[in-house]
């Protein structure tokens, strides 16, 4: 059944109204099919029923009317995913598009996400020994040139500067598209001797690539991220980091995010430009499409002998620095999206939510008012001074159901509802997120603080814990174990990952690309016991790979 | 008298050893004079003398000796004050030259400045209203074109882009040098109705202007800032806007960088290119010259009307916004330096400062170290757990003598010394940084936590208003009161400020730049309350301004 959800302009917490025809507007910025006939499943509003009398405004329509009220829908997430994610990026408000083609404005609820991804990072960065610093983004476009197999991965999508001041450059600048090259022109600098190691870095900063296909969050012209950049003194060390971090990141995907990536190791096609090895974290989004979420890359010796970056070691011997790099974007902010998100729009981690908790004071008489709205407000107060993310909704410009739906498409993860019975009694109702209709509802909780307190937080760990068991639910049903070319194909042709042991030339794995769209995603670091047999040759396999499409 | 002191390569908490001859290149890359001969005043090796016998390792030399130690001086600032600052950076390792000339790479001590910046300030920006959020860098050219002033103050200053993945572009693309033209073309899709007021926003950024002579942190092709944005539905939210956040910058010199600003209003000819007003903060530096370390403008409708950025105001009439902007950047470490620093080095105001505390653990005999490095660490403990920023140096490869210097060097504010009779009495010897010698030693405070944290807090809080009061004095013994042309040239031939009564031309104050060198620094808030007379002309005044020679 498809019905229609429409969402009015409003003036939200964090930024004015969307702009209408928006999401029509970047879909066409970003090369993707026009909007499709409007239409949204009834799960909305049957989630959020206002449980008593005074809780409902507009019982008749079954739903939300409002001025402004014209042309916003989310379409349905099944009916077409690209349709559905731009629909929530604009109507969530998450990002726009910027004027150039292919760039990206963040708006403030979405930049609250990537915020929320910083600030857990940045410690774990600092706990495991790196320091903050920045180098500048232009960058010699001989430095590129320097690394044979960097200026091969990197020259088609390079921004230059060539005029500045007014003046054409002697020698045109790049726009750093990823900062290894600038990095080792400064560590040859800064490293003499083996006491200057390990040299453990991070830079956040923006970057730019020239990507031909865009798509917000996923891939942009310019997007946010941070860089680690380590160099060591033995080969051992620098692969010890590069796991160490990817290991970082998967625990962030994992508990922060809800995330259940598959960290391995990226096959020589799909290795960084300039690297020895790869390793990845890969997540399955919800039309079960890859996406590569983050990456620490062991570069070996490359960068050090390009760059003549050397140290004297315990023995006064000259000796080339081995060294990582690894990185997360904004990109990440989209794999959130498309693996919680669902009809209703978006569906956030309460550890990664801007908002945890919003408050809906409801009153239908005058005389109702102070008291749900003192209420709402001590409630409110409580809950922040417990640490949480707290919206209290007090604006008497919009109807209960019509904020029961907003936030619901915000992906705030908890709804209190406070009104006259509930002051009365001295208790609150409580809605899940991630739970929809009656069953997400509780009644009568006590709005006494340490006990409401105590409730919320339980209830967010549940959500939390509750969003990464489907994730990984979601995940296993749609990977196959496969032992053969045609089972890969099958699988693939089926929309879901492939899993099979592996040992065939670059050249099969291009036209496994070819035949089937799937490219190996990585080699799991968690490998199945059974023996193994490559499903292309039939030649022993010492490793299962996975094969998807992607992002 | 001039002696010198040789700071050698080490292995910093921070970083590698900073480059051999790096002082000098860093002069050479930022066109400045050569070095001076090397010289350096004797007050930090008074400053640090060990106070008993084990303290003491190189007592003969009167200073310390080490490997590397070979051509690493701090110029005196008396002597050359603009060698000083950057023997400085490059000795205390806080910034290097990027390969562009005029880039700056930001190194991890000068970085975690920043960072205290960004935390402050953060939080203020979110508590007066703001959300922060990311536009694209890169400007379509025309943008610039759309309003007269801007494009006139900033088109001699613009990076261009005109290649983009292989091709020549269309449209060449600015670098921005701010955001005000790229937020409007935003702003005039997210702005409808009054209901969309205020809207205000800020992100923290890297920004190019093409500079022609550049100084580290001062003045550099690329430097990271936030920047403010705000649109409002009257004349007079803006302009209380624009001084709020100047109050709020004013604030943060005061309180947190122990920088004494003088707050105002900009000249006519001093005005950002685009604003109606522009407010500044004016901080003095160590050689009297002023540093403008933080402005807010009132825009106006000078960019709403340039973008057609319009609302429905609350009688159904179209109106242009009313906007703002307002900008702090890495300039401000540029400030903090040449406000604080003396000859010894670097000089942190407490809650600025990375490490507020080191502590150096002394011992001579080898049955001692485990005793003293037990103790250094649970002091060392007991301090972190009480949110101190501590840093215990307690590497074997490095002399006390030489610790103390470094430490000096780099601006901590307290110093912590343990030795085998402070272990056996249970107490340590306590130096501050900012009062050089005997008199900033205190010995015998107890090891105790609850006493050692509350004594610690305590002197890390006279020291932040001590070092502001110093800069007080400093600044108001260095500001004339003038009532003639006459007086203002000789004040400013001193190398004073001169505050003096002035209502004349533009043309006369391009007058006296060409003449003195000196500009209207600011129309400071606070006014003197006697009658005025212009300086100049001669006219009646009504405000007094303060010229300065300036960065």
């Amino acid at each position: 059944m498809v019905s229609s959800l429409r969402l009015p302009t409003l003036t939200s917490l964090f930024s004015p109204s969307f702009a209408r025809r928006s999401t029509v507007s970047l879909r066409r910025r970003f090369h993707l099919r026009p909007p499709l006939a409007a239409g949204f499943s009834a799960q909305s509003a049957a989630s959020s029923p206002a449980g008593t009398d005074d809780r409902v405004q507009n019982k008749k329509s079954g739903r939300v009317q409002d001025r402004g009220d014209t042309d916003r829908v989310i379409t349905p997430r099944s009916q077409d995913f690209n349709a559905w994610y731009l629909d929530i990026i604009a109507n969530a408000e998450l990002a726009d598009y910027g004027p150039v083609r292919g760039t990206m404005v963040i708006r403030p609820y979405g930049y609250a996400i990537w915020e929320a991804i910083q600030d857990y990072l940045n410690v774990k960065f600092k706990e495991t020994g790196h320091s903050n610093m920045y180098f500048p983004q232009f960058i010699p476009y001989s430095f590129i040139e320097k690394e044979a197999s960097h200026v091969e991965g990197f020259s088609p999508e390079l921004a230059l500067v060539t005029v500045g001041g007014g003046k054409e450059l002697e020698e045109k600048l790049v726009v750093r598209p990823t900062s290894e090259t600038i990095v080792n022109h400064m560590f040859t600098q800064w490293i003499h001797s083996y006491r200057d190691l390990p040299l453990m870095i991070n830079q956040w900063a923006n970057v730019t690539r020239w990507e031909m296909r865009t798509k917000p969050f996923v891939r942009t012209l310019e997007f946010l991220w941070q860089e680690g950049h380590t160099a060591h003194a033995t080969p051992e060390e620098a692969e010890n980091e590069a796991l160490q971090m990817i290991d970082v990141y998967t625990k962030f995907a994992y508990e922060q995010a809800a995330i259940p990536v598959i960290a391995g190791r990226k096959s020589k096609v799909e290795t960084f430009a300039g690297a020895d090895k790869t390793y990845t974290i890969e997540a399955m989004m919800g039309d079960r499409k890859a996406l590569q979420a983050g990456t620490s890359h062991n570069l070996g010796q490359n960068f050090s002998r390009a760059f003549g970056t050397q140290f004297t070691d315990e023995n006064g011997q000259r000796q080339h620095v081995w060294q990582t790099s690894w990185a997360i974007s904004t990109r990440f902010v989209g794999g959130i999206i498309m693996t919680h998100g669902d009809d209703t729009g978006l569906m956030l981690p309460p550890r990664m939510a801007p908002i945890q908790v919003v408050i809906v004071p409801i009153w239908k008489k005058v005389d109702e008012k102070t008291g749900v709205l003192d209420a709402a407000k001590s409630v409110a107060e409580a809950l922040k001074a417990a640490g949480l993310k707290v919206k209290l909704d007090d604006t008497d410009q919009r109807t209960p159901g019509w904020k029961f739906n907003f936030w619901e498409m915000k992906g705030v993860p908890l709804r209190i509802e406070i009104g006259p019975r509930d002051v009365s009694s001295g208790s609150v109702v409580i809605s899940r997120r991630d739970v929809p209709g009656k069953q997400g509802k509780v009644f009568g909780i006590s709005m006494e603080p340490s006990i409401l307190e105590a409730y919320v937080k339980d209830r967010l760990d549940e959500i939390q814990s509750s969003l990464l068991q489907k994730a990984i639910s979601f995940r296993d049903s749609n990977i196959v174990d496969v032992s053969s070319y045609e089972e890969l194909k099958e699988a693939i042709s089926l929309g879901k990952w492939a899993r099979g042991p592996w040992s065939a030339s670059d050249a099969d794995e291009l036209r496994v690309k070819e035949e089937t769209g799937a490219t190996i995603r990585c080699f799991p670091f968690e490998q199945p016991q059974w023996t193994r047999t490559c499903l292309m040759t039939g030649n022993p396999a010492e490793e299962v790979a996975i094969f998807a499409k992607s992002y």
